[in-house]
C-alpha cells in the first residue's frame, strides 16, 4: 500500500531551547501532511457545501513517538497512509524520516463533521464521493 | 495615565534554539495582555451582537523593539495603555518588564470590524458604549 | 492518588478557523501543566547541574483524545498525575476539564536526559533526589 | 534593486477563530523568508564558527502592516529585500502578495551576535565575508 509523501524543512521558530524541534510541532507537521494528502485526492479539510455549511475533519485523537530529534533546517520526509476508513472517521499513520532514517511516527484519527451557521458541529457519515477519494488515495 | 498590567510566565514552548523567547511570541503576549485589558473594562475581542454578527478587532499594524531577551520561566510584567482612540480603530502601547527592567516595548493598532455570516469583515465606527469603556480603561 | 491541578485560559491565538482550540495546542497546555507540576515539587524541565550540563526531559511519546472542543476564553482545569516512574523515564496522565466536564485526556512520557556542551543529549537514570521528588508529587 | 522571493501556503494551524491567518504568524513567515534569503546567499541564521561559538541574528525590532487578511490554503508570495546594512545589524523590508496584490508589508532589523558557551550573547561587527554576501543578495 503506497503512501502519500511530502517534505518539510524545519523552521527556526519550530525549535526550542533544547535546540531541537519542539514536540508539539510534529503534530502541526502531521496535520499539514494530512491536508496535502487530502488536496492530492481532490479533497480539503474545509469543504464548502452547496447549502452553505462546511464539512471538516476535527481531530478525535492523535499520538506520536519520538525516536530521534529533528533540528533547524533538517528536511523531513513525511509519509501519510490511510490505515482505516470508518463510517464517520478516518485514521492516518504518519511517519517522519530524515535522510532515510525514521525519526518519529504517529497516528491521527479525524471525524467527519458538518459545521453549520451558528450550530454546533455535528459528526456525520463520510459522504460517498469523499470516501471514494480517500480509498483511492490509499491504493 | 495609569496602564493596565498583567503578568505572564514564559513557557518552554515559547523558546527557540537560541535559548530565548522567539520574538514572534512577544506578539502573542501583547495580544493576550490586550485581551485581558478588554475583559477588565467589560469588553472582549469577540463580542456577539444581537443580530448574530460579531464585533472583533483585527490587527491593522503592530511593532515591537527588543532590548533584552526573555528566558524560560521568566515572569514578565506586561503594561498596556490605550494611546489613541480613533473613529474606527484603537492603538495600544505595550511594555514588557522583568524584575523592574523594561526588556521590550511595542505598539498595536486594531480596527473595529463586524464579522457577519458569510460576509467579508467590514470596518465600522467604534460603537459609543465600546468607546466609553475603552476611554474609562485609559484613565 | 491526588493529582496536581492547574488552570489555563484559552487565548485567541490558540484557536483556529473552526472556531475551536487547535488540537496541537493541547500538547502545549499539557507540557505547561507538566512543568508547573515539576516546579511544585522543586524540579524543573531544565535543571542546571554543577558540572555545567543540564538535565532535561525530552518527550518520548504522547497522545491525546478529544471529547469536546475548547473555545476562546474557556478556563480549563488541567490535572496531571504521575502514572509511572521508570528507570529513565516518567509517564504522566493529563486530563482537561471545563466546568467539571472532562473534554480531553492524554498521556505523555518524558525521558531523563543530560544535555552537555556540544555533545548529543544522552538518556540517563533518573537521579535519586529527582525520583524522590517525583514520587512525593504523586502521593 | 531586485528582491529575493519565496512562496508559502497558509496552513490550517496558522488560522484563528476569525477565519484568517493570525497576525503573529506573519512574523514567522517573515522570518522563514529571511532565512531562505540567507541560505540563497550561502549564509544561515545559525552559523557555526571554528572556535565553537555560533553567529546568529536575533531580532532588534520588527513591524508589520496588514492590508488584507490571508486565508487557509492561500499561496503567499513573500519578497525580501535588504534595505540597510549597518555596522552590526541588517534591516529587511518584507512584502506579502497574493495573486499579485500586496496584502501586508513589514520591516525587520536583526543584530549580528555571537553566542558562546555559557556566555551571554554579544553584539558584534558583521564579519567582512558575511557583509559581502548580504550585499550581493541585495544587487
Amino acid at each position: 500500500m503506497p503512501a502519500f509523501t511530502t517534505t518539510r524543512r524545519v523552521e527556526f521558530a519550530d525549535t526550542d531551547m533544547a535546540g531541537i524541534v519542539h514536540f508539539a510541532n510534529f503534530f502541526r507537521y502531521m496535520e499539514q501532511a494530512e491536508h496535502e494528502f487530502l488536496r492530492s485526492v481532490g479533497l480539503s479539510v474545509a469543504m464548502d457545501q452547496p447549502d452553505g455549511s462546511v464539512i471538516g475533519w476535527p481531530r478525535v485523537s492523535c499520538s506520536c513517538s519520538f525516536d530521534e530529534p529533528a533540528r533547524f533546517e533538517d528536511v523531513l520526509e513525511i509519509r501519510v497512509s490511510v490505515s482505516r476508513i470508518g463510517g464517520k472517521s478516518v485514521t492516518y499513520e504518519i511517519e517522519f524520516f530524515r535522510a532515510g532514517t525514521r525519526i518519529a511516527s504517529g497516528r491521527a484519527k479525524a471525524a467527519c463533521c458538518r459545521f453549520g451557521h451558528g450550530q454546533p458541529m455535528a459528526s456525520i457519515e463520510i459522504p460517498g464521493d469523499v470516501r471514494e477519494r480517500l480509498e483511492r488515495g490509499n491504493e
